[in-house]
């Protein structure tokens, strides 16, 4: 009888990424000796550029394993403001930027700095589990706004959002350049977003995880809108640009009076983030960027390859998004076509046929009442061109047998 | 107007570590072209082992710069699990085991595993400021228990203790091996606390950050009381022992049951710990222990020559306790020569007057009513010998004069 072990109610209300799920079903799958080609997880099969590995290194040579300053060592908050204004055209000073271990940690920061138990929140659907998770765990209401595929791709259903909010809404989550369908708000949606935001006088997390995975074009940022710099914070991470994501380094970044509940979280959840990790940071953003410029070619090369065979596959369709390492194909038609009802059967069917192992729409939240349409998503940044074609092309045969 | 920054109720019951506050004073004061003697932090100005930062090149070299599970890598999991049975007598394996950022996650990872709001939390005071914080901070109700100073050291107040459960206590924290007074208990306490933790069906932190920073005499855990390794989680950090404090490192290890939860939440929160870091971490385990001995005979030099000189200061009593690196000085005598009513004007004084920076008992905590005597706390972890004899010196002539 285990009686002592009374957990606290809120456990109860804590979600997962289930994408570690699918996961966990490809391991056991490629332990029977099976091979997998894996397009579930949203990690870089890139190794860190070796400037920045060599930068940690010289570090921890020189001693750099002490503790650092709550909210980071104040060369790379000074060096991050900087990069981050000349990329987003805004004025942040170092003291706005506060280190932490990952871009993640800022998601459960900022909710714990502004959401009251009861406070209605809104967040994306689909979109990165961790929102609804944290939302709901720190008790406050999560209510999602949808993001809608239309001829052009997938965008923000701004409509939805403004019937959302209610007298109890007080905050908003924002992931432009969206996991999972890489989404992107159009200079009008951005508008629409902060006015919605100013008029209601929410708090704003903008989830900029994927600003700069960027093949065309050029990223904006919805902080810049007016009113947002001061009712904003940024979650801002090194882990996809620079190909760190085991690093864990990120940064919460906004307005003096959030960030610096957010570095007293810091000291009171984990001190500081690693300090010669820190140093490596600042190499990945003032030295050479050619090995940055490799990786998002790499990227490039293995988007287009995914899509056109993703759209070469009968009954599905996808979209050539601009940016993100992800692809959120239709595959209604092919579901109908072979006879799958659910996404479980799908994606059972798929990984023990062809050894494609991919997350389904329902991994990013449960699906909206009136949500006709069956999506899929692949992540290509963990998996190399040449496995891409294999699996891609047993999926095809798979689908249309 | 800034109406928009409304922040959470609970930022309002959010502590810190005011012993930041002391070394920001100090920073000031060396900055104005003043010697300072640190004395006021945990850290070590010792660097980590040269195999453990070789192990940490040698993973980044193989390309472990990508995620991994949420509770750590499985050879670390293990490692550390045997390496914890082979000193406390456990019988712990890797699933018991969930790695961290840090030993200080571990304090607000189990607070949200198992405190409700409304529970009553026992926690120690004088002790490590961040329990109470994140007892409130979570909507716990922090209840303290005190250490008390007798003619051999520092003990715990098991009959306060006792008196302190109420209906309403759910947790219980222990810091064996105690920061800051290095208060250690008996085989008796041990005992007294495991029955009191069973029969009122507490669940209880065993936070044993120190238990391997030990000069005499051998460290036992609690966690092998009857009744206690089912309640338990034991805070496990490679920051002291290993010098790693930069690293940010540690685990939570106990049941099942709760380490599962801990896991959730180190999805939610960060993901995992560095790659690479893990790996070091192996080494530091594994490898050769030469120079972890080494820290540990330097710290003991230290410790004896700080016990020696403040024991040789008109109006300071200290006991040379046999683990942990910090000294809590009895200084009653000394402040009322001087005529000193508060610790500030003690503090202020001495760094002004002698470049000594230290802690007071009130940094760890309000001082309880009734509490007559007077402390102050000095870390010999981040000072050389040199500077620990002339700054004393200087410390000793100062309150004589």
């Amino acid at each position: 009888m285990v009686t002592h072990l009374r957990l606290a109610n809120r456990v109860a209300r804590l979600g997962v990424e289930t994408a570690f799920v699918v996961a966990s079903k490809a391991a056991a799958f490629e332990a029977e000796g099976n091979t997998v080609y894996p397009f579930h997880l949203g990690d870089l099969n890139l190794t860190t550029p070796e400037n920045i590995i060599d930068a940690a290194y010289a570090a921890l040579r020189k001693g750099k394993t002490g503790y650092t300053p709550n909210t980071g060592i104040p060369q790379l908050r000074e060096m991050l403001a900087y990069d981050f204004n000349k990329s987003r055209g805004t004025n942040f000073g170092p003291e706005n930027v506060a280190i932490q271990p990952g871009g993640k940690p800022v998601i459960s920061k900022f909710l714990l700095t502004v959401m009251n138990p009861g406070d209605e929140v809104l967040y994306p659907n689909p979109g990165f589990p961790i929102y609804e998770s944290q939302i709901a765990f720190h008790g406050g209401i999560p209510v999602a706004y949808t993001i809608v595929q239309n001829d052009d791709g997938f965008t923000f259903d701004i409509e939805g959002l403004k019937k959302s909010i209610t007298d109890k809404t007080r905050v908003l989550i924002v992931n432009d350049l969206h996991n999972p369908t890489s989404a992107e708000c159009s200079e009008a949606d951005r508008k629409a977003i902060a006015e919605l935001a100013v008029a209601h006088n929410l708090l704003v997390l903008i989830d900029e995880a994927y600003f700069d995975v960027r093949y065309e074009g050029v990223s904006s940022s919805i902080v810049t809108e007016p009113g947002m710099r001061e009712r904003s914070v940024v979650l801002y991470t090194f882990s996809k640009k620079f190909a760190m994501t085991g690093w864990r380094l990120g940064a919460a970044i906004g307005p003096l009076e959030l960030i610096e509940v957010i570095g007293k979280l810091n000291v009171n959840d984990e001190s500081c983030t690693n300090h010669f990790v820190q140093y490596a940071a600042l190499e990945a953003l003032e030295g050479d960027q050619k090995a940055v410029r490799l990786i998002l070619a790499r990227l490039q090369k293995r988007r287009d390859l995914c899509v056109d065979i993703l759209n070469d596959i009968r009954g599905v369709h996808c979209f050539r998004p601009n940016a993100t390492f992800y692809l959120y194909p239709d595959v209604t038609v092919a579901m109908e076509n072979k006879g799958f009802q659910t996404y479980d059967e799908l994606l059972d069917a798929v990984l023990r046929n062809t050894g494609v192992s991919m997350c389904a729409r329902e991994h990013f939240g449960t699906p909206l009442s009136g949500e006709l349409r069956k999506h899929v998503r692949l992540a290509y940044s963990g998996i190399g061109r040449k496995d891409i074609e294999t699996g891609l092309m047993r999926l095809k045969y798979f689908l249309e047998a």
